[in-house]
C-alpha cells in the first residue's frame, strides 16, 4: 500500500509558511527500518511486528507527522479485464483500447488470465471482491455461469467483449460483424476471377466461425458459384491448423486457386504450407485472412485480410462499463462493430489455366 | 466499487441458524434505484444524491442489513505494470509473466500506457496514489527522473524491466544478455560458412542496440573475419527499418550472404525486401532475428532468432517486487536473464559462388 499521503511535519520554525514536507525514507532511516515498513505503519496495515510499529509510531508522534486524511471515497476506481489466456497479439489490441478509455476516466485496468481453470476463476472472483473493482470486462464468455450469477449478485457491472460470438450472455456484449466480413473476403476473391475458393474454418463451437463460413457461402451463392464441401476444411484459428488445412486443399485432385482462412494465424500457416511446396503467394495461390492483427502489414507478402476493430471493441466495452457503473443502461444489449476488408499483396487474379 | 461484502440480514426467524443472505438487487428493487447506486451507498461513496442515499440507508437500517467488516487490511493488493506504449506483441509476453506471479500472490496487475507524454505520466502517478498500489514495474525507464524520485518518496517499491538496457536507474532492474545473444547469432552464421554478414542495428541511444552490435563484432573478431562498416546499417527495431536496411545491404556492390537483424520485426521487414526482389530465404539469403516473439515460429520461413525470455523477465520482476514489498532487498541491483539462439528455417549455408 502506498504511503501516498504526504507526510507533513508541523514546523517548529517561528514564522515559517507552514508544514515542511519530509520523506518516508527519513523516518525509515531514523527508525532503522525499511521504507516499506514505515509505509505499512502509516497505512495501518497489520503485517508489522508490534515492537516495530511502536517504534515507528513513536517517531511519527515525536516529530508531529500527520498523514493527509484518506478514506474509501479517495480510492481510485478499478476495472477488471479478464482473458482466458494472454497468448495472442489479439489480447494486446483489446488491452490497448480498454486502457485508453479507463486511463482517461482515471481508472486502473486490472488484467487477469484464468486459463479455463475453475480454480483460477474462483481465485480471480475472490481477488475481485477484495480489491473492490468497479466493473468487469470479460473477453469472450470465459466464466462459468455460476460466476456470472455471482457478479450479478455483487452488483458489479459486466460487459462482454465477444469476438467469438458465443451464445447469448445476459450481459451487454460487444462483437464484430463476422458474417459480413466473411462475405466481403469471398466477394473480393470472386471479383479477382477465382471460382474454386478453399475455406479453412474456425472451431465449429464458436458462433463467429459459423458466421464467417455462412458469409463465404452467401457470397458464392450470390455469385452463382456452386459451393463444394471438399473445399471447406476444419481449423481452430491457430497457425498449425492453417498449415494442415492448406495441405489438405493442395492435395485435392483439383486444388483451389485461392484460400480464405478464417483467422490471420491460419493464413500464416497456409503461407508456410505453400512455401514448403515451392508455391508463391499470390502468383500461385491467393490467400485472405481474418482479424488484421497489426503484424499482418508485415507478413511476407503483406496479408489481405478482414479487419476486426479489436482496439475499438475494447474502447466501446470500457465506455459501456463506465455508463453501467453510473446506472445508465446500454442502448442495445449487443453491439457489433463493422469489419472491413483490407486489400494488401496476398491476393491476385488466378493464373491463366 | 464492489458491494462485494455480503450484505446480511439479521434474521427474525426464531431458531434459525443465522443470517440470511440477501442481494443488493433486492434492496435496489425496493428502493427503486439501480444496483450500482446501492453499491455506492453501501461502500460509502460520495457520488449519490443526498435524497437517494437517505432512502437507501433507511431501507438498509430497517431491514437490519450489515456489511461485513472491511478496512485497509482487507483490500487485495495491486501492482502497477507500466508501458510506454502497448503497441507490440512484446508487451503481452511481459504481461503474461507478471500476471502469472501476481495472480498466484493474490495481487491484481494494473496495466498502464503513458505514451511518452508527461501529462499521462503525471495522471498515472495521481491514479497510482489514489489506488494505493503496492508496487510498480516499469517496462524500460519510461518515467521522467522526477517521477522516479516521487515513487521513492512515497515508499512504493519499484522494479524496472529493461530489455533495452537503458542507463542505470537506481531501482532493481531485470534485463537480458544482449551482448551474448548478438555473439551467438553471429557465430551461428559463421558456423554455416557465411563470411559477409550484414547487420541491421537498433536505435543507437539504447544500450541493448550497442550490446547486440558489439556481440556481432566480437564474434567476427574471434573468427578472424574482418568487419566492414558498409555491412552495418541503421534501424529502429520496427519492420519498415528492416525493410529499408535489407534494401541498402542488397544494393551494395558486394551484398552479404546473410543478414542479422537486431529485432524480429526488422527481420520480417528484411523478408519482405527479399521477397520483392525475388530472393528466397534461406536459399538466397540467410536471416537471423532477435527477440523470438511467439509468432516467429510461423513466419515464412520460421525465423532463426535469439530468444529473449520476456515472459520470464516479467515473472522475475514480479517476484523481486513482492520481495521488496516485504522489505527484502534483491540479491543484485541488475539481473540479466540468458538469451538463447533458436535455430529454425531461415538460415542455411551460403550458395556456392
Amino acid at each position: 500500500m502506498v504511503a501516498g499521503e504526504d507526510v507533513q511535519r508541523k514546523t517548529d520554525i517561528p514564522g515559517s509558511q507552514g508544514a515542511i514536507k519530509v520523506t518516508i525514507s527519513e523516518i525509515a532511516r531514523e527508525a532503522g527500518v525499511s521504507v516499506p515498513t514505515v509505509s505499512r505503519v502509516v497505512n495501518g496495515r497489520s503485517d508489522v511486528s508490534p515492537a516495530t510499529r511502536a517504534r515507528v509510531e513513536d517517531l511519527l508522534r515525536r516529530h508531529g507527522y500527520q498523514r493527509r486524511p484518506t478514506g474509501p471515497g479517495a480510492r481510485a476506481a478499478l476495472l477488471d479485464l479478464v482473458f482466458n489466456d494472454l497468448d495472442s497479439p489479439w489480447a494486446v489490441e483489446i488491452i490497448r483500447g480498454v486502457e485508453e478509455v479507463a486511463h482517461e476516466a482515471g481508472m486502473g485496468t486490472v488484467i487477469s488470465a484464468i486459463h479455463d481453470r475453475a480454480g483460477a476463476a474462483r481465485q480471480w472472483m475472490t481477488n475481485l471482491r477484495a480489491r473492490a473493482s468497479d466493473g468487469v470486462i470479460l473477453v469472450t464468455s470465459v466464466l462459468a455461469p455460476g460466476l456470472h450469477d455471482e457478479l450479478r449478485r455483487l452488483g458489479v457491472p459486466l460487459v462482454v467483449i465477444d469476438p467469438a460470438g458465443s451464445p447469448a450472455s445476459r450481459a451487454p456484449t460487444v462483437g464484430a460483424t463476422n458474417w459480413a466480413g466473411g462475405m466481403a473476403a469471398t466477394e473480393h476473391l470472386l471479383g479477382l476471377g477465382h471460382r474454386r475458393i478453399g475455406f479453412i474454418a474456425g472451431p465449429a463451437r464458436l458462433l463467429c466461425s459459423r458466421a464467417r463460413l455462412d458469409g463465404y457461402r452467401a457470397a458464392l451463392d450470390v455469385a452463382g458459384v456452386a459451393g463444394e464441401d471438399e473445399l471447406i476444411v476444419p481449423g481452430d484459428f491457430y497457425h498449425a491448423s492453417g498449415f494442415a488445412g492448406a495441405g489438405m486443399l493442395l492435395d485435392l485432385p483439383e486444388p483451389p486457386t485461392a484460400i480464405f482462412a478464417a483467422s490471420d494465424q491460419m493464413a500464416l500457416g497456409a503461407f508456410e504450407a505453400l512455401r514448403r511446396r515451392g508455391l508463391r503467394v499470390p502468383e500461385d495461390m491467393s490467400v485472405v485472412g481474418f482479424d488484421d492483427l497489426p503484424e499482418m502489414q508485415w507478413s511476407s507478402p503483406p496479408l489481405t485480410t478482414v479487419s476486426q476493430p479489436l482496439s475499438d471493441m475494447g474502447k466501446l466495452a470500457a465506455r459501456m462499463l463506465l455508463d453501467l457503473a453510473r446506472g445508465v443502461d446500454p442502448a442495445s444489449p449487443r453491439v457489433e462493430l463493422a469489419t472491413e476488408l483490407v486489400v494488401r499483396a496476398s491476393t491476385a487474379p488466378p493464373r491463366p489455366a
